[in-house]
């Protein structure tokens, strides 16, 4: 299948994709859109064309709309109706779109000329906990390797409530946080900024229809419950993490911000990359066991540039598939309880690391709490996140001369704010 | 002060208190009131006629919402308005309502016609762990009595994010949840139905105008951030809790209901009952520096009625002074990192219990983990809440012959979801 628009075989966004995201046009409102190659296909215009009432959507302006939300609530058969349409109209054998010049006008935005906003409003966040690498690289630092992993983690997904507040979209700066902390060799807690800011390499999924209070979500239809798929940098602080966290979980030191790219990947559009997570030992419980293939081949790399390198540097590549839970089973975990999850709910994984050094997803375990610095090209060394660096997460599935691509989701350390009169 | 609306010295809502709430009446959308007395004055048809307006109000439709955001977001100096101005037309001296028959009519509704509805759209919901004594005897239970605290307890307010998508109304049902548990001498755990439901005795406090990202909130304005209270009760599976917690804090056992009161106590109308807190000690760090008397004396108790009961019991009866944290260290707090605070955030105390037994605010401490049941009077025992089981909340400021009353809000236990294909 190929697209008018061309793309070449490095693109993220050919017709094969086809993501979502919310964009703002210099001269007007929010609205919805779906990217191709170098371009926005703006869907408020392809709706009131009537383009989609044709092909049989029902519903009267859900792309005309400051975010996903009310599209993602509509459900997996409405998905596909919309994709199938869009799919047909940037054909390069279908002339509608193709021949019209007017329409292309309209509906054919470059990218490079709009803003992309957060995709969705989002009403809850959750963040899991679902690779065992990345797991156990902490639990053996903080505990020792024989302690390493919980005796929970391996019976269920462990995850956490985050904040959905701070959830800011690719490019926002993001203000290195002060804090309450304590160093062991210290008798009393400091205020300050942190001195360790890290980075947490992450996919997360926004939710579709949602489901009511009181009613779990069966692992056979869980997958159903996903809209698609994003990018996520999980910015964390290590220093306020470790005084704070006993007994209830990371709280401030994980809801500064968290970073997610723009363009929402369906998931119809990851089929011809699914695959067999790892090996699942024990068993789990019957309302977690997985049937069938429940992963993604999705590469993932990081890249930092500091403020005095010409280029971005690879410090991170991992993939997707290292993840243990899969998405369907965080998402029957969530539920079971009868906890409601909603249209535009964001889940994400937890870092995503794997077994060699360089599929580390985390500054902590790169650098192994600092005892093993980033060496970087230009003589430079990291061991945290420094002020103006700038954190670039990218990733993509390989397909045979095409990419399925996730974009990027990046973001740029300020210095903390000083506030002297509250230091002690 | 009296209004010509007349309540008893018992009544939770004289002229005194003047709480918001959503209602939705028998014919027609939700929409904005005050409690008085037994009615609810729709402050929809108040701004209609104009009277916001003259007093000085500029907004258009805040009162004609579903939620209570919009009012909540215009900060103190409306809030302040708008209460003189109802406090004025409900006056037993002020003609105005009074004597317009047509307009008591139209703006005057039974409380018992209504619907009461979720006072916001609550975008992230917070609950702290803020009383000294809750803490304590949770950590003795756990971790015994040498390590009852953890090192940062008594420098900063714990907390965690919680579930805002589960948070329901006061007389909403609550299903028992299932979930995956370990009981010690179990080898594996199991699926099945909490067979250790509780309840948590909290306060919790609505958000006004926010703050930005990046920005944090300091002591000295961190009150004018509350727009008001209300009583909480966050329900907690404690066998699911033990299993999942480690090391990311509760996350099913609590997400499957919190239930809060219908009516919002603006923080004005509890002035008069300002107190001290507890001494704080060590002193805290100077970004949590309480000066002055940041703590409220509120009576709370909480009633158990079994399905075999005629009447309910009184089970807990305990103070929201005896919180170790104050309602503003714990904003301070929330948003030094620079996490942001938007309108209709909900923020919780956490569990509020007090030195004596009956002043646990806990099944967990009360029955001491089971060790010492609670004895009703028509001869039952309860260790944990047992289905059918109606738990009710209330609580009260008391003044020179009037309450300031928080309403109350209860919850009735249904028995879980059998899901036998699922269980193991």
């Amino acid at each position: 299948m190929r697209s008018f628009i061309e793309t070449d075989s490095l693109s993220h966004f050919p017709i094969q994709n086809l993501p979502y995201g919310v964009f703002k046009p210099s001269d007007g409102e929010p609205r919805i859109g779906v990217a191709i190659g170098e371009y926005v296909l703006d869907l408020s215009v392809i709706e009131q064309e009537g383009f989609f009432k044709r092909a049989g959507l029902n519903e009267e302006s859900i792309f005309n709309q400051f975010s996903l939300n009310a599209f993602m609530k509509l459900g997996k058969s409405t998905w596909k109706l919309v994709r199938e349409e869009v799919q047909r109209l940037l054909d390069e054998n279908e002339p509608e779109l193709r021949d019209n010049a007017a329409l292309r006008e309209k509906a054919l935005v470059p990218i490079k000329e709009v803003r992309l906003l957060l995709p969705a409003q989002i009403g809850d966040y959750t963040d899991f906990y679902a690779s065992k690498e990345h797991a156990t690289n902490v639990g053996t630092m903080f505990r020792g390797k024989e302690n390493a992993l919980m005796p929970n983690w391996t019976h269920l997904p462990v995850g956490y409530h985050g904040r959905a507040s701070s959830v800011v979209v690719s490019g926002t700066d993001v203000r290195r946080p002060n804090g309450q902390m304590k160093k062991p060799d210290q008798e009393f807690p400091v205020y300050g900024p942190s001195q360790q800011l890290d980075i947490e390499l992450e996919m997360g999924w926004f939710i579709g229809p949602g489901n009511e209070q009181g009613k779990p979500v069966a692992m056979a239809d869980a997958e159903d419950q996903i809209f698609g798929l994003v990018l996520v940098n999980d910015w964390s602080a290590r220093d306020i993490q470790a005084w704070e966290y006993q007994p209830l979980g990371p709280f401030l030191a994980k809801s500064f911000a968290t970073s997610v790219s723009p363009w929402v990947i369906p998931l119809e559009a990851l089929e011809p990359f699914r695959v067999s997570g790892p090996e699942q030992d024990p068993e789990p419980l019957d309302y977690l066991k997985q049937s069938g293939a429940g992963s993604f081949d999705i590469h993932l790399e990081v890249y930092l540039k500091g403020s005095k390198m010409e280029q971005p540097q690879r410090i991170i590549s991992t993939n997707f598939r290292h993840l243990y839970w899969s998405m369907a089973q965080q998402i029957s975990h969530h539920t079971v309880s009868g906890c409601n999850l909603r249209p535009g709910d964001l889940l994400a994984s937890g870092t995503i690391s794997g077994p060699e050094r360089e599929q580390r997803g985390s500054f902590l375990e790169l650098t192994w709490r600092g005892t093993d610095p980033i060496r970087l090209a230009n003589g430079e060394e990291r061991i945290w996140v420094e002020d103006e660096d700038e954190i670039t997460i990218t990733g993509w599935c390989q397909g045979a001369g095409y990419r399925i691509g996730f974009g990027e989701v990046t973001g740029r350390i300020l210095p903390a704010l000083v506030a002297a009169d509250t230091m002690k």
